[in-house]
């Protein structure tokens, strides 16, 4: 792999651009986690839910639809299989994914220093996905496009607290939908380092997906290791779709990452309480794990979920309160009990605008994410209007948050130095610390300076222009945009990626499913 | 107590009237925690910081200022003085603590029904305490006047998330400091029935307090029961003050609560550490709490600690980062060890205005105190400017917060209906379940609803004039304030009162300190 890193063997350049890789370099690929897990539910409500989903995996069972080869490998693993229902006995799924399922991995990036390993105690910070709008303060909501597409992938490799490039951080919505994935995946190799998602819209996406990643990291590589994961949604209730079973036979057969997650709006794709929406969301991914299991055993797969709860006033999904919460930590407990990586988010919100509401929404589901123990945190930057929308201004605020939580979960520091009681010995009562010996050998690293915030006093912001977050972060974005640079790409390796897309390109027409 | 109930003895009023008293009567006083406490700190550090607070009071010491009384009665404890500095042998404040302190008790409201347990699984939130300033949309930021301090009483008696009515819910600056306290108090007993804080400005201030609470629920009550609570500040580092001191001594005296609270902004007034900074937190208020249980064994008393982290680059105080946040969970884990209740907020930020910065800074503290196991939570609701200013839409945002830990602190609701296995039998795989009779038994209390967030389609949200969250508060405490009806009051109770204050303020000139 490292041979293969376009930065290394790049020239150097100017001062500016060996200063822009030494910081890189000192960053951390994804976080370690040093604190200990929230767990909400006790063990005897753990198992409840456990012999539940069970029952609801035996008794109702889970759709496997319009896709044959799967009831076939279901079936001859012993599930019970009727017409396209396929009802499992009690302990099957689990016992299939703990039989194989890898308990972490590591996903290699284009730059070895950016690999990330998901799983176990680490925590992934990964970019929204999904949203067909972007905002801005200047230009407001519109469609997103390419450009936009590029721009969060340029912003997301800047973004020191994230780990993780994501995948459709926007849908470029200017390009024909069956082959704007040539255009995204490109993006991803092109304007940065960092690992990426996947593309899960058809079988033959999925494939160029893995044929593009062959052209970066080579074909024997890509075989043996993950470099790319790719998000599986359940079609919720207890449904899988033909789209999202091929693609998942797709990067299974390959050895890339899966992450089996149930979509739900609880109460309207699941049960009205909290309960039964995780039990409901247990079975899910049992089932799909275990079936990506079936098509390869020991290919990466994670359980994920993204639970809201609909309002039942409106039908509206809402976000941030404290049922989402509960589902999250609920889930991934069992995620641990069960032995493979959990995926969740981040900052969801149900705001238009980047505004209170959309701040207390993401705040209250990002604690929750990391205080639960979420390895892949989809969703950590950009999130607004339920994912249809894609933040410029909220980005820079999620991407702040996201570097609190690197601080929080790495945890108090108990040395000598973090004790502090010298510096106590030293200043005494009444007096103040600033100008003490140890305040002055630890004051450049202590304490997390938000980039974003505004801490100065009322009258430094008045004269300030009586900025606003959303303001602040505007001009903020704008910088890295201007400031960004590209990580060197080897040539050979671009212009191979250039002609894959180009032949594929013209090898079918345009469409627009 | 109950037989002084105003409310209780009160005629019948309007039927509008009657179903209020109605709806009040079904909120719970405070809230029963029914999940697990979040543990940021394992056992050995616990230890170790505990074993550094020993030390720091045993070889450094507190200050007990310009209080001749305070240093007899440590000394004749067991505690070295000299001149002003007490040093404390190992493990002394804790014995005195642990041997009369009260693990939990129970504040008195002039209506039975709001009486509030502190302590133990309980939570109380409390509205902010100590600003200046207010902030409106209409008028912006201006000095708070007594008009301003009874609409917030008022409000905090409307929101039932909000169990206490505070103290100085802002300062009427239009009142001379030494007899606003009259009036704060006044208001508090006047404008709702929930418990509130007393002054303590002056221990002739806090005697005012208890004399007036004497009025209200008769002489020899007050002397046997806990019917206010007050706020004991430490000068940090390591140091107290006559004025605290005086004031705890009154209050203790006639068996009513103190919060003894290092208020730290760390780097400034403790370490630039947070293993530091929990340190010098626990060593003061060991002291302070010890000091307490000298001047009346058994009187309530809780661990407060307030913590912001200043920013080394410009000394501002910061808020919502994850330092502060780490010493508010060290700190309710070492109150949980020595037994006693614990006090911290709560809704902080450092935001001019309730924009999204004010947002993410407030949910984040308030998810970390109701996780940490907060039993007194200062600063629940209207906090602006690292508590310079009072802000009436930031209330409104945040006791809509604080509706949310309700849900989220009560737990996961285990029933045979919460775990929903017909919900799932009856709609099966594909269906949804918006129309299945377990929704529409459950649907009118599932989920909690806000108040203040705007969960419609974004054309809905256009439509009804693309308002932010704070436009939308500003609409939220008008009509609330429009809407306000009394509790009743004993017209005796009211007339003796008022004659108390008008015969106090008249014994003693205008003083503005």
């Amino acid at each position: 792999m490292s041979e293969r890193s376009g930065r290394r063997k790049s020239g150097g350049r100017s001062a500016k651009r060996e200063a822009r890789q030494h910081q890189q370099a000192e960053l951390s690929a994804f976080i370690e986690r040093k604190i200990p897990y929230f767990e909400y539910l006790n063990e005897e409500s753990l198992e409840l839910i456990e012999h539940n989903a069970d029952t609801v995996l035996e008794e109702i069972g889970i759709e496997f639809r319009d896709d044959p080869e799967a009831l076939t490998l279901l079936k001859d693993a012993g599930a019970d299989v009727t017409g396209e229902r396929v009802r499992f006995p009690r302990g099957m799924c689990r016992s299939i994914i703990q039989a194989s399922a890898p308990k972490e991995f590591t996903q290699y990036a284009r730059n070895p220093k950016r690999n990330v390993i998901i799983g176990g105690k680490r925590t992934v910070l990964v970019p929204a996905y999904g949203s067909p709008f972007v905002r801005d303060l200047d230009q407001g909501r519109r469609y997103a496009t390419l450009k936009d597409f590029e721009n969060f992938v340029k912003l997301a490799y800047m973004a020191p607290a994230l780990h993780h490039s994501g995948g459709t951080v926007c849908e470029p919505v200017d390009l024909p939908v069956n082959k704007r994935h040539f255009d995204m995946i490109y993006s991803h190799i092109k304007y940065s380092d960092k690992p990426f998602m996947g593309s899960v819209t058809h079988p033959d996406r999925a494939q160029d997906t893995v044929d593009m990643a062959k052209q970066v990291f080579g074909d024997e590589f890509v075989e043996h290791n993950t470099v790319c994961i790719s998000l599986i949604n359940a079609n919720s209730p207890m449904t899988f779709d033909a789209t999202m079973l091929g693609a998942a036979k797709v990067y299974a057969r390959h050895n890339q990452a899966t992450i089996i997650s149930p979509f739900i709006l609880a109460g309207a794709m699941s049960p009205v309480t909290t309960a039964g929406t995780v039990t409901q969301i247990l079975a899910e991914a049992l089932a799909g794990m275990a079936f990506v299991q079936l098509v390869k055993p020991g290919a990466p797969v994670v359980f994920g979920t993204f639970a809201s709860a609909v309002s039942m006033q409106t039908g509206a999904p809402t976000f941030g309160t404290a049922e989402p919460s509960m589902v999250l930590y609920a889930a991934a407990s069992l995620a641990r009990r069960l032995g493979v990586p959990f995926r969740s988010g981040g900052g969801l919100c149900g705001a238009k605008i980047p505004d209170a509401q959309a701040a207390y929404e993401s705040a209250n589901t990002m604690q929750t994410a990391a205080l639960a123990g979420v390895n892949f945190m989809l969703h950590t930057a950009g999130w607004l209007e339920g994912g249809l929308t894609m933040g410029y201004e909220k980005f820079i605020m999620d991407i702040d948050q996201a570097s609190m939580l690197d601080v929080l979960l790495k945890g108090m520091d108990m040395s000598e130095n973090g004790l502090a009681m010298d510096a106590m010995r030293e200043v005494g009562p009444g007096a103040h610390f600033l100008g003490s010996a140890h305040t002055l050998a630890n004051f450049e690293k202590a304490f997390y300076r938000s980039t974003v915030a505004d801490n100065n006093s009322f009258e430094q912001w008045q004269a300030d222009g009586s900025l606003d977050c959303t303001q602040r972060a505007n001009t903020l974005w704008k910088k890295m945009l201007n400031d960004y640079e590209a990580p060197a790409l080897d040539p050979a390796i671009d212009e191979a990626l250039c002609d894959f897309i180009a032949r594929r390109k013209l090898s079918f027409p345009d469409k627009d499913y």
